[in-house]
């Protein structure tokens, strides 16, 4: 199965060991169901194997921009993970969960005097620098504040991750962080070295998502490591924190592989080890940022078919009462899926179907080609899988289409997390 | 100008007569200001053309999804025009800025049993029907409430709108409607015409958007009268309603021409008169749906450039306090705009920048290649012009960055007509 949670019992399909045609007529659907199980296997997987190779130190932080949502930085921090947040919206939601802002670092390429206001006042851990811009106001509000603030700078290592050889090209053109070719990440630690009231700890990178091979991130990591002994040889400075972000890939169709990401920490720790020894600099923390590979293949996205059109000589549609408003993935980048009737799972899936939304929009469409029983009919129950990143987080209020509730599913229970949208909450700021 | 509500005085961009400047400092950015007179202009523009050269039973539906908000809907119903609603959230907004929906008409390609229930218990006036399930179901509602609705037919002419020569292909293939060509549109018809308590008025079509050639809304007009008498002679319905949709074009560059909407109505009832007394049938009444062309240039949005990034040997960016998560028009369709630097209007454009939004996402841009002054720096306030359209509409809560305000500008007045959410706004639905 594409997620090892989806299952086939008895001619029906599974998910967390539930029935989705219980809980799609329980809640209704659009519906976003997550398993909490799955979420806090995932978590204890990076954490173990960042504790195992890197030591007590070194943190996982969970990218909250995958799906930011109060109950999941409770898991977080139930699970001894930390947070990584990009927006005052996310560090609202954290904060009024209870998390922990200490164990955050806080990631935008453009960080507004109120969105530093605001994190500082919470007391958010680490600022992750993009820019020289950002340096001064972060200076000059620490200053004002009367305190030290501890930051790393964003780095562009210059891999592009889908062309890796051509380092010196690609991701260079970034619109994040400081290039290590142009001389921008050198100046950068410089300056951040020259101001007074923040604290640098260290560097971050991030070079791209849906890695499933290794050797970008080895590559990375080892250039990062490179960059860490030039600026000590440079400027004494010594780096505590070395901050790799996330990347991680996952499986949306059976024909992406399942990949290991213990074994890319693993093999990233050893060279991390090995280049710092034969650089002689000490080897620092180390922060990973996974995001889609801890949510990402926890959930189950369920829609309900309204119409199925075959247009003869054309194409053939199923839709749903969902789309672009509740996972804009494929509008946007095209991105596959892999999809069940729920209804109909001992039907072979015998046809092609462009999968379309509900909205006003020719571009409203969640997959083409997609094999579906040729029986499926308004009424039936969808289900999309892999559907826990980036489909809750992006979801928008087009065409005023109420978002869909978010359930969690725990050893047998289920609990809403996330309440449905009524047509009316579409208005509530209208005046 | 790109709008004729945008000019420069005494070497300060005007926006409606106001600075932008000012209303940035009294209500922050990012910000969607809406010019109110321009709405009311395009709005009489619509409706004095249509009754003109249609007549009195003719309307202007105001297809709302191109920006759903309260007062919008107050201004239409003022301005004696009707709307196009295409969810329940779009009609709870309506209903509750007390426009009387038996003036609006319901599309979508997919009405959930719920939309269709949630729409009848407030009159909605037409529904625009897709596809036979939902025939089905309407008629099922319809006869349990002991009504009889009034429809009209999503008809497909098969006429793709930027290669009109090819009318046997290309929009043929949508997800909406029923392709005259297929033979559907006929069989929807006459499935139509067999159920009780519905009444079938007429059809509906929508070939497109931006269009700025008139001959494809000629053909369209056209194909839709002949089909109009094809239906009367074989079923001696004569239809009293022809909804043509929307589809007019608006200029977001300097390169795009400024279509004249008002002769395309007067082309098209010219055409539709003739085809009509040529095929002996009744002139219908004529709907049409302007969205994009009636806010479109009714609106500018301002934000605040956070960071300016030169990388030698590549590009150069512009980091502004918005994005995709207020406007995804370029992330979604790489849509084209015109930006000013309202801080620097007397500084010649002699740079390209590449406008980047402000979240943790590569893809999170707003437009590249775009002309701006080489002085331009953070604290900037930058203009994106025609920015009316589908931009707060289709805003996102992406990272939770909390949706700019909606402030309106009156005869040199302003008020809000939303309120910007707050960063704990973002979590208000979380348990």
């Amino acid at each position: 199965m594409i997620c090892e949670n989806i299952s086939f019992e008895n001619g029906l399909l599974r998910f967390a060991g539930r029935n989705p045609l219980e809980l799609a007529a329980k809640y209704g659907t659009p519906l976003y169901l997550y398993d909490e199980d799955r979420v806090r296997a995932n978590m204890r997987r990076f954490r173990n194997a960042v504790k195992t190779h890197f030591g007590e130190g070194s943190e996982v932080l969970y990218a909250s921009k995958a799906a930011s949502f109060k109950q999941i930085y409770r898991i977080a921090a139930e699970e001894g993970i930390w947070t990584d947040v990009v927006s005052s919206g996310e560090i609202a939601t954290a904060q009024a969960a209870g998390f922990d802002l200490s164990h955050s670092c806080f990631h935008s390429n453009n960080k507004t005097p109120e969105d530093i206001s605001y994190a500082m006042d919470r007391g958010v851990g680490y600022f992750a620098v993009d820019c020289p811009e950002e340096l001064y106001a972060l200076a000059a509000e620490s200053a004002a504040r009367g305190i030290t603030q501890k930051i790393i700078l964003r780095i562009t290592p210059g891999i592009d991750p889908h062309t890796y050889e051509a380092v010196a090209t690609g991701r260079v053109d970034s619109k994040f962080g400081s290039a290590i070719e142009t001389g921008q990440a050198e100046n950068i630690t410089a300056l951040a070295l020259s101001l007074g009231n923040l604290k640098l700890c260290g560097y971050h990178c991030h070079v791209g998502s849906q890695l499933f091979d290794s050797e970008v991130q080895l590559r990375t990591a080892e250039i990062m490591m490179n960059f860490v002994a030039d600026m000590k040889d440079k400027f004494g400075f010594e780096a505590q924190v070395l901050d790799l972000g996330g990347g991680f890939g996952v499986r949306y169709t059976e024909e992406q592989p399942a990949p290991d990401a213990a074994s890319v920490i693993a093999d990233v720790a050893k060279l991390l080890k090995s280049t710092a020894a034969a650089r002689g600099v000490k080897m620092p923390d180390i922060f990973i940022e996974p995001g889609r590979a801890i949510v990402a293949d926890a959930a189950l996205m369920l829609y309900t078919v309204g119409s199925v059109k075959r247009i003869p000589g054309y194409k053939q549609y199923v839709s749903v009462d969902g789309g672009m408003t509740d996972n804009p993935r494929y509008a946007l980048y095209k991105s596959p899926y892999t999809f069940y009737d729920a209804s109909r799972p001992v039907s072979e899936k015998t046809e092609r179907f462009t999968v379309a939304g509900r909205c006003c929009e020719s571009g409203d469409l969640l997959g083409e080609n997609i094999p579906l029983p040729a029986d499926i009919c308004r009424g039936d129950i969808l289900a999309c899988c892999t559907a826990g990143a980036y489909q809750f987080a992006m979801s928008s209020g087009y065409n005023r289409v109420p978002r869909p509730g978010l359930v969690m599913l725990k050893g047998g229970e289920d609990y809403v997390a996330v309440r449905r949208q009524t047509p009316e909450d579409m208005a509530e700021f209208d005046i």
